[in-house]
């Protein structure tokens, strides 16, 4: 028998999560509250449940210093479920704000303003896809599937700066977005800030997407959220999907500009988004729905709910004032331990990607230049130890040790120590 | 503190699960297989995963026979994604159907085989809805989002049968499906097995829909799932949110023929579908891409499958040859003796259903002919026995006691005790 105080988990996700948070989840699963039926047999539209949902978002707020005029949403379908789910809501709005214009121009003849409609959406609508990695590629590939071609912009595909590979995040002077000038700019612009199969971080939030006028900003954190500060007003729509840094698969949380709903934004209705050849998305997709339903518009998983409510709330008394500063401090300095190390022994370990794109979350790197034996007996040797979950994606090879939230400094101490002496 | 053995649940779902399955829920929560950790934390791509799904799967077929021909399939999004999967999907097969047609008859001409297309899908594309209950018009109103309401038929609006109020199944012969004759038929016929809401249950499987002509029937029985015998051959699709006689909140299960998929059938490409003005679909919701990777083109929730593993090898083990037939007669047996107390006192309580379509799975009724103050007295001189969970849906006031499988016997004979010492 192995006990969870025996090994270190360095899983990409599904991660590990804190062991106090894991107990108290085996008690409530029986019975929350005392109640006499656990957690998730309770409904999800009781007074029990509505107070862990709000208990959540409070939590996150805090963390993330989340101002009013954002919406937070639990939804199911995960990080790829919102790869689908930021294109058709966004270009839903995007079209009934041209849709309006026009109106207002032309007035009730309605063909006219289809027709014009058409044309713009034809010659404007564009959605800009950094792609730095296979989950924004993954996007950009969704976008490509709902929209057709012509309206994706790869405004960055960052193998062409790194020799066909993923591991760099090129200069913005090498970026084409689409100009703001031509019809006002790109619907969005969509980018992944820490690509978990890659191992590519981005440093900081792209300078080019600051502004008075800058385009809306979408950006998949399923990988690296709550793991650093984030200004949440540069973003449209943050979301992740919750088993990494905050709890269970099974939910996906989206923070999103409370301006993209009503009564601020209205969505296209369905029949015109068909006639403009622009796709409609299912209802339980809908961030207007959603958001109208307080995430209650068809059954939450309320148990995946109150678990990252508990992993944030642990987090919001461990780190007081410093809040998301504090859990950056420390996934900072366990990526720093790590990477010095495989620096350290750089004739034996080589990072995968760019030194100046290296995330802090999925450290990727190859042992004895990627022997595929010597990689294995790396990964027996480490398993011995309860260092765990080290092999890299299927896609890439390799090592990758995911350092998220759970992971502790110990752990990644652990891990260094092995490092050394399987390098020695 | 109110133990589980204090209570019965009659919540209408998320519902009770089983207690030994909770139990060791609670421990494999913080380490599977003594492997030193958890069952939300280890990969879905896992060994341990994978066996998890199979067993899963294994489990489902055995208990509902389901024939070789049949795949599963495991997705989050609940029964609302549902509503939204089958007609992306169903309608795409039948679109790549025609259009393949129309090529065969024409070449290599696209743009005529698109015009021709065009006109098949305006005259012929037809999705038939028996609409018995707040679900199945839930499931309508989405497909007439989806594809516009000219593609849709309310082949039954069991409303205008019973004074605008759902509580009747019509007689076959007033139903209006799409003619078989008529370009071969609707692309699918949809019901709901079982409305949650309104206490209606289809006593059986329609005889119109049947023969060797039959059309694609697409069922949600997300809430009598594995509670009665089905011939599964009837359907081309079945589905269910688990969060009722399954497990928990998190996943769909969807019991698909294999005809509808690759390399039996092909999609449409999303082009075509946009030309058509027909909705494209997020990859998440793609059965074919969801069969082809064994439910884990993205993360899925592998404790919620392990949860529903669990429970229906608990039923398998219980009714052995029976299988589902075991189960089935102890849910009749439950209904049969709840519904003969409310009709013995049929001054005091009312069945809100006609007793032609009385759901074995959630029984709704009034008491005292619905006044308010007497129905609040009656739940809480329940709930003061440890029946919990008996109140009706928001939409429709009164009481409704859900008998999912996890409700036992004696759970139920315990509300009959309750219902016959209220009543005098």
């Amino acid at each position: 028998m192995v006990n969870r105080a025996d090994v270190h988990y360095f899983g990409a996700g599904p991660a590990p999560l804190p062991t106090a948070v894991l107990e108290k989840a085996s008690q409530v699963l029986l019975n929350y509250k005392d109640k006499g039926i656990g957690l998730c047999e309770i409904s999800h539209r009781s007074p029990e449940a509505n107070a862990i949902l709000t208990e959540a978002k409070q939590a996150l707020v805090t963390l993330l210093d989340i101002p009013d005029d954002y919406e937070i949403l639990f939804l199911q379908s995960g990080g790829s479920g919102e790869f689908s789910a930021v294109v058709y809501n966004l270009v839903s709005v995007w079209v009934e704000k041209k849709r309006a214009k026009i109106a207002e121009e032309v007035g009730d003849d309605k063909a006219e303003v289809l027709k014009r409609l058409r044309k713009v959406v034809d010659e404007e609508l564009r959605l800009d896809y950094l792609v730095t990695g296979s989950w924004s590629l993954k996007a950009s590939q969704e976008a490509t599937r709902l929209t057709g071609a012509k309206h994706v912009n790869i405004a960055l595909d960052a193998r062409k700066a790194n020799d066909g590979k993923f591991g760099v995040v090129p200069p913005e002077d090498q970026w084409s977005l689409t100009p703001r000038t031509s019809g006002g700019g790109p619907a969005f612009v969509y980018f992944c800030d820490n690509e978990t199969v890659d191992g590519v971080e981005f440093p900081a939030f792209p300078r080019s997407l600051e502004g008075d006028d800058a385009p809306l900003v979408c950006a998949d954190m399923s990988s690296n959220f709550i793991s650093r500060k984030v200004d949440v007003r540069k973003y449209a729509v943050i979301f992740g999907g919750a088993q990494k840094n905050i709890g269970n698969t099974g939910i996906a949380i989206v923070i999103l500009r409370k301006s993209l709903l009503p009564p601020h934004s209205t969505p296209a209705s369905p029949d015109v988004l068909r006639e403009l050849n622009l796709p409609v998305g299912p209802i339980v997709l809908d961030y207007p729905t959603i958001a109208k339903n307080n995430s209650l518009y068809n059954t939450l998983p309320i148990f995946d709910v109150w678990v990252a409510g508990q992993v944030m709330a642990g987090l919001v008394d461990s780190y007081g004032a410093k809040r998301i500063g504090g859990q950056e401090e420390v996934s900072n300095e366990k990526a720093r331990l790590i990477y010095e190390t495989l620096d350290k022994y750089s004739h034996v370990y080589r990072v995968v990607p760019d030194k100046t794109a290296r995330s802090r979350m999925n450290i990727c790197f190859r042992v004895h230049g990627g022997d595929a034996d010597k990689e294995k007996a790396f990964l027996a040797g480490a398993e011995k130890k309860g260092l765990l979950g080290l092999k890299g994606h299927r896609s890439v090879g390799g090592i990758r040790a995911s350092n998220y939230n759970a992971v502790s400094i110990e752990g990644a101490k652990k891990l260094v120590a092995f490092l050394e002496e399987y390098a020695q």
